[in-house]
């Protein structure tokens, strides 16, 4: 019998650290919908735990002789693109000391757990004195990334996310759009001032909210038996590609918010259903990056779920589980989906304005990260830029403002550009569908949703991280990321 | 600064033992109460990883030497049980192969989770495939501990749940029961016979009986800061000290067996959330063994929950969540709770025929592990000594007969016979509690718990394995283990 190859050696210790994920995931789902508070030391221990053991794994002194040995073996096109990926996880893990990853994790859930009560209540200097020490680790662990990657410690951080993206790149593409985006919305409010709209009638019951729900879900091609929905304060997509976790949270008074957010997670979760199961064990079987994450939930809330053909498809279930009412009508749906009104919450955001909100916090993380500005600082830049850029007064109203984000009680800086980025891949990819498919909206209507989701399928989720991200979009589409689309889209759904 | 001493060591590596364990209590509460089952693969393979991990842990070379160096320190009497516990848990793990472990986790999830739906189709035969292999294992590891503890190998495998006991002790107490039992289960059904007990009318909605579940669970001092009722196949108590998850399971038609089956689970929880917190992290500071945490729930089910005062108590309960009914009168609810019925399902049996259910598991699955039966005469045997010990016919249906329990899907031979100490150990504890507390039932009838479960924390609960079994019964109660006092707790319950 012959030594196993190098990279054999190498599957084997992804495969483990794969199982190992796949137990951070499913504790962290957990912590975030079923766990009781007095749990949260003992889980913020064990969490921190497994995060130690994953990153010693990654760092074994073993992996990088067998990294540089499996350089030389002859692999074929996948295993080559697997190494690949294999060492951009090796790198990401080897560039920090345990001690820092450890650090992370446990600040991270203090800051996360007690953000839990100091958002409703509104506490920005409770918030403070746990998340000085988040952006402190953060700006370290961005720092000794930056300089083995021969890059800013901000796209450091991005490079998590959405590799091979640079700030140099954001900024082109932000600036661009905050060129245009102002009068885009003056414009459209402008338009829909003189429409004529029917709002809802509540209350909705929770339970035939998520009765409707779940039946959204199955029109979209969720697998129960991999998945399930469930409740948090804050909706997130995750478990495992075997078991994927969507959440959403209800409100009695509001159906729209909590049933647009279904769609979205559920965009996430055909991404990670849809992956190639033989290779789910491997880095290069999972999901590209958060950008291409994004795009495909964008897909469902954007291109998909607040299309008119899509919203007269849904209306009957509407009906069905909230009961029959004038503000149902399909056309009252579509308007209803497409009303434009700036807001302090970025979720719960419309199209328009959800870029807004983003390069608003892409503004301030960058500050934050690159030493401009300090964690006090936040509240006042926020309150500045959204009344530059949406006309609202968060002054004081930190619970509607700066703390309504998950992201930055862990350290998640770096994450917001691929929201944006997100929304315009997935515009790139629909303009590229109608082409091929000028009945597109007809077939959304006439409930062949496989239109779409064949084309994604074939396109995003089979080739998992196959391709960097922009050969990805390269061959998606045929073309590199152009905003573009992007603005075609807004401008022919707002004012078209 | 000196160096950490070799029990400061044990102390570190037992610490993280605890966090893998509370990583392995989440996801195997997730596996029962909450996972799809298209992640049954992904799930066993992470839980085997995580089994390999916390062997590899116990198994460390480093970690026999410490446990010697350890012996000469200068350590406190906490600190001498401390390394005592670690010692027992350190040989469980050393006798045993990572092999056999990884092996024994794979097909015991293997045959769970197959069980899962053979258990409702019938299907013996089919689970007898998966069953073979579990058996095997376990006959390994049974001859494999046997070995080198020097006693046989069904003994080894009880020593995992109740150290100290064996089998001559256990054949000893089951064959006098065996003496009286059926006399006494005839006698009493022949006094019922001329009882009048008027039946609960149903239905009763699921969420309904979860409340009023939930109610009776907080008026026995459930901490829901700590720990969570949900659902599951199989009722458990799971989780962890800090985050105790119970489940139960209902039925429409029935609500009595789910809410003593949560009254039971939360006699589990309440000695977990009980235990020492500043102990939790090292053996020493975790429940004595499955006998004294089955004496708990059967302190909570049968020695409080079935006594006439404490059904006094909570019927305003069940009428205020179920509704009104002649039924729901608490003399006639106290009838209904000690009817005494031979029956086919053992978590459903009352109080008499219960430790019928035990004796004959005892006698097959200690007859399989000594390798006087195989698998497959199992059946047989149910059928004779169902017949022999209750009067039941078994014949043909697995359902309700040897398929009906969860122990043996993967391989808990040696746990059945812990549920009968236990009955016998909380009979003992009453009797003591009795004896300080002459008006015991008044109290309780008047809602003040506290008398019990004031008695249970200080001599069980805050003990956590400090002491041996043995010398926990001694000290708690003032002698050994007297199987008396539950005869006499049963003569006088059903025939006083």
């Amino acid at each position: 019998m012959s030594q196993p190859s190098a990279y054999q050696a190498l599957t084997a210790s992804f495969t483990r650290l794969h199982r190992y994920g796949h137990l951070a995931a499913m504790v962290s789902w957990d912590q975030a919908t079923m766990m009781p508070p007095k749990s949260n030391d003992a889980r913020a221990a064990a969490q921190a735990e497994l995060q130690v053991l994953m990153h010693a794994t990654l760092t074994a002194p073993a992996l990088a002789v067998q990294l540089q040995q499996a350089e030389q073996e002859p692999l074929d096109t996948l295993q080559r693109a697997s190494l690949r990926e294999m060492r951009r996880a090796w790198q990401q893990a080897n560039l920090l000391p345990a001690s820092l990853v450890e650090a992370q994790a446990l600040a991270g859930a203090r800051c996360e757990h007690a953000w839990r009560s100091q958002r409703p209540a509104n506490d920005w200097a409770g918030f403070l004195e746990n998340f000085r020490e988040v952006v402190q680790l953060s700006r370290q662990e961005a720092r000794l990334l930056a300089e083995a990657q021969g890059c800013s410690p901000y796209d450091a951080l991005m490079e998590k996310y959405e590799p091979g993206m640079r700030s140099v790149d954001i900024d082109r593409i932000f600036s661009a759009v905050k060129q245009w985006l102002p009068g885009l919305i003056s414009a459209v409010m402008d338009k829909q001032s003189h429409e004529h709209v029917l709002p809802p009638q509540g209350s909705f019951p929770v339970e035939q909210q998520r009765q409707l729900g779940l039946s959204v879900m199955k029109l979209l091609g969720f697998d129960f038996d991999a998945g399930r929905l469930d409740v948090s304060v804050h909706p997130f997509c995750g478990g495992v590609p075997e078991d994927v976790r969507i959440t959403t949270r209800y409100r009695e008074d509001d159906f729209m918010q909590s049933l647009m957010g279904i769609i979205h997670e559920t965009g996430h979760a055909r991404y990670e259903q849809g992956l190639p199961h033989a290779l789910l064990h491997l880095p290069v079987g999972q999901a590209r990056s958060m950008g291409i994450h994004e795009s495909q939930s964008l897909s469902f809330e954007m291109q998909l779920g607040r299309n008119p053909a899509f919203l007269a498809l849904i209306a009957p279930l509407i009906r069905q589980h909230l009961g029959e009412q004038p503000a149902f009508a399909a056309d009252n749906l579509a308007l209803l989906y497409s009303r434009v009104r700036p807001g302090f919450i970025r979720v719960d955001a419309d199209e328009l304005c959800y870029p807004a909100h983003i390069i608003l916090r892409y503004e301030i993380e960058k500050a934050l990260i690159e030493g401009e500005i300090e964690a006090e600082d936040i509240p006042a830049l926020w309150d500045e830029k959204m009344q530059a850029y949406l006309g609202v007064d968060t002054r004081g109203n930190y619970r509607q403002g700066c703390l309504q984000d998950i992201h930055w009680t862990d350290g998640s800086f770096g994450y917001f550009p691929s929201y944006t980025l997100g929304a315009m891949y997935a515009a790139q990819y629909f303009a590229v569908m109608r082409r091929g498919m000028p009945d597109l909206d007809q077939r959304i209507a006439a409930g062949d949703l496989s239109a779409v989701t064949d084309w994604l399928q074939q396109h995003i989720w089979s080739q998992a991280s196959q391709y960097s991200t922009a050969e990805l979009i390269e061959q998606a589409t045929g073309e590199a990321l152009n905003p573009e689309y992007f603005r075609a889209h807004l401008q022919a759904r707002y004012l078209g």
